[in-house]
């Protein structure tokens, strides 16, 4: 790899990591993808005079966001049934219409699509969960995204597996695959407890230990799927998957929108991580995860945006502010979840999630340059009294301005670098058109 | 006034009125402000060919929204302080704020910034209450948005009046003084029940039926303000106002997050206006208005954005979508609030609320031409099954590209016309260093 030596210099630098910190007139110094150096520009520059200099003088530097619950290629379902319930929406439109369309090249260009989304809106690493992952790979390796795809387990046939075995399978070859790609790693993720059997989840357990994966799980999402389960035998699932041995750090358990004291403190205490989908917990009425009774109890929480059919978007800014907003109004305390606290969901926790936490989610020397930078000059953020505040309360997606992968620039001044984005838009218009004459 | 027939043809037109309509491919054909037509674009092609065409092919064409409640000069304090609950934030911070810098420059420079704001997201009329109006009045008029500014009514002094009746008489000049502004008209806005005496609000009453004019009020805002109440004189708010004749169809009630059943059916009986202020409410944890409740029983609900002090931005876009994600929750049912009736509360409600459904609030022939383009021809609203769920659910402020009042094209191509940002912005970050650093 090349020498590129470069200063990112900013208004504003918000590392995360330490916490809540804001650094006036800082730079961050990379070379070969690696954040070396973090310290006022006027050093930066004095330091290092060979390096490129890129100024955002107006702007906030954050890490990459990390969005770390989606299925990134349902973005071609984006507005296909809204303002339903989530078993209605899953049997009666969703499903059907994945059985109907969901095939190779609908995943690519679904991908495709929503990690344009994403990186225009700050987002450089995904944990996703969908059919075809070795697909969503692929596109994610090539568009310079960072990502993590799910080794998908599910008790039914789909367009992706015939049986539980071949789920495996498949998902061993996208694993091995998947090693030849610098920026893509793997998950065990089967998809929930009403959907996988005793069995394959033990199996899952297995696999995921002996790969060294993360498990990826859809868990108490509505209170259905609670009273269901019960109803069957005579478990919560979370203590069923306690008792297969699932509840364990490897553990990213999604939405936990239905927790007992009990459940939140057994969440702390097997050090699972839980991923809040706020937007998508409420707009499919599942219920709101108690955030910050997790977090006061230790547990690592951390955010994603869940599919663009049930969102609409995959928005993490948007994200970080309704996550505060609603975790204030659960709480009846306007204190709760402060804007640095989302923000830290939104980056390191997401990141110790994942188990990459020491390569990505702060801006910290040796961690890799994934940065996001947030132009605050705009009617609309000014004045800034507090940047962590404005990016969290106030800023929209349109203000993120350049983006940078492992030092790579995939976004330069709010245009994506090397994505042809009126080819992707004409693949979206093309999709709708035939799913909507269906 | 000039002939100004203009046709704007777009790939989709939301009238609101009917309710939940799409028309594709329509166009509205103005002439003097005013709407003289709405049809299929081939056909307006045809019967004007006189008339200027301006062509939004990938966009969905909207009535200017409304934002039913706000303190636009407050956007001088954006971010000022956050994640405090209303009576700290308050009494801590927004009124010592207030005490030190409010002043006539400071209402301009910060209406200016609001203005801006509001008219780039698509808002094309607001209601404010705050000290000089006449100064917001005129700052409304020359950038080109329709106002409401409140005559504000208190028990205490303030930069504005040192007394009651300096309220009202100060009050009465602005209502003289508005007379001559096209796009303005005024309120009478006792602050809340808690800092108003009996004796000004029944002189609310009395001029509000002399002048023919809404009544703004903040009521039923927090528990906290309730329990008060009931502790000092042994009525709720509500009650007390209604002995006070002041629950009638001139009363625009903002917030009412505290609401008895029995109140929410009182509300819809006596004809008076809800503004519900999702995001404010959420932030300074005050609680949740009963929005479906009060739907269901036939009252008028309306949105506002409350101060960008408390929200903190004046986007109605997000409003909406918060409006409907947090009314799912309540409600358990994600049937609740679906998108076009959170577009009816940003429009047709506010226009009613403000007693003016006659002249704005939808696309219909013989309103005014008060007109938004959203461009959807996006990565993050891509593809389009429903264009109202897109709007709402997926829409950012900055896919607002035109916008028209009273036919005058105030936002072109994303750019405010007539309205020199860059000063703006200067503006605003000289009060913040002010502010700051005292």
């Amino acid at each position: 790899m090349k020498n590129d030596l470069q200063i990112i210099s900013a208004r504003w630098v918000i590392p995360v990591v330490p916490r809540n910190t804001v650094l006036e007139h800082h730079s961050v110094v990379s070379e070969n993808g690696k954040i070396i150096d973090l310290l006022p520009t006027k050093k930066a520059l004095h330091n290092y005079p060979q390096a490129e200099h890129i100024e955002c003088g107006s702007h906030a530097l954050i890490p990459g966001l990390i969005n770390a619950h989606t299925h990134v290629a349902m973005n071609l379902f984006r507005g296909i049934a809204d303002d339903l319930p989530l078993m209605e929406w899953l049997n009666e439109h969703i499903w059907p219409a994945e059985q109907q369309w969901v095939n190779l090249d609908f995943v690519r260009d679904g991908s495709e699509l929503a990690i344009t989304e994403m990186l225009l809106s700050g987002t450089t690493c995904f944990n996703d969960m969908y059919f075809y992952p070795n697909v969503v790979a692929k596109t994610a390796q090539e568009m310079g995204i960072r990502a993590f795809v799910g080794m998908i387990v599910i008790d039914f046939p789909s367009a992706w597996a015939a049986s539980v075995d071949e789920y495996f399978d498949k998902g061993m070859l996208v694993h091995d695959e998947v090693r030849a790609l610098s920026r893509v790693n793997t998950t065990m993720a089967p998809h929930a407890p009403y959907t996988v059997s005793d069995d394959p989840l033990v199996k899952v357990r297995t696999y995921a230990d002996e790969l060294h994966v993360p498990i990826t799980m859809h868990i108490h999402e509505t209170e259905q799927e609670i009273s269901d389960a019960v109803a069957q035998d005579g478990r919560r699932p979370l203590e069923r998957l306690y008792e297969l041995g699932l509840l364990n750090p490897r553990m990213i358990a999604v939405h936990m929108t239905q927790l007992t004291d009990e459940e939140v403190k057994l969440a702390a205490q097997q050090g699972i991580h839980v991923v809040h989908c706020p937007e998508s917990n409420l707009k499919l009425a599942s219920g709101q995860c108690r955030v910050a009774d997790l977090l006061e109890s230790g547990a690592n929480v951390c955010l994603g945006t869940d599919s663009a059919a049930s969102n609409n978007d995959l928005d993490m800014l948007g994200e970080m502010r309704t996550a505060c907003l609603i975790a204030k109004n659960l709480s009846k305390d306007a204190r709760t979840l402060p804007a640095w606290q989302a923000l830290e969901m939104a980056t390191i926790n997401g990141a110790k999630a994942l188990n990459v936490s020491n390569e990505i989610g702060s801006l910290e020397i040796g961690k890799s340059a994934d940065i996001v930078a947030i132009n605050l000059n705009h009617i609309s953020t000014q004045p800034v009294y507090d940047p962590i505040a404005q990016i969290v309360y106030s800023a929209s997606r349109e203000q993120v301005s350049d983006v940078w992968v492992d030092g790579k620039q995939r976004v330069k001044n709010k245009q994506p670098l090397g994505i042809d984005v009126a080819h992707i838009l004409k693949k979206a218009a093309e999709w709708s058109e035939r799913i909507k004459t269906s």
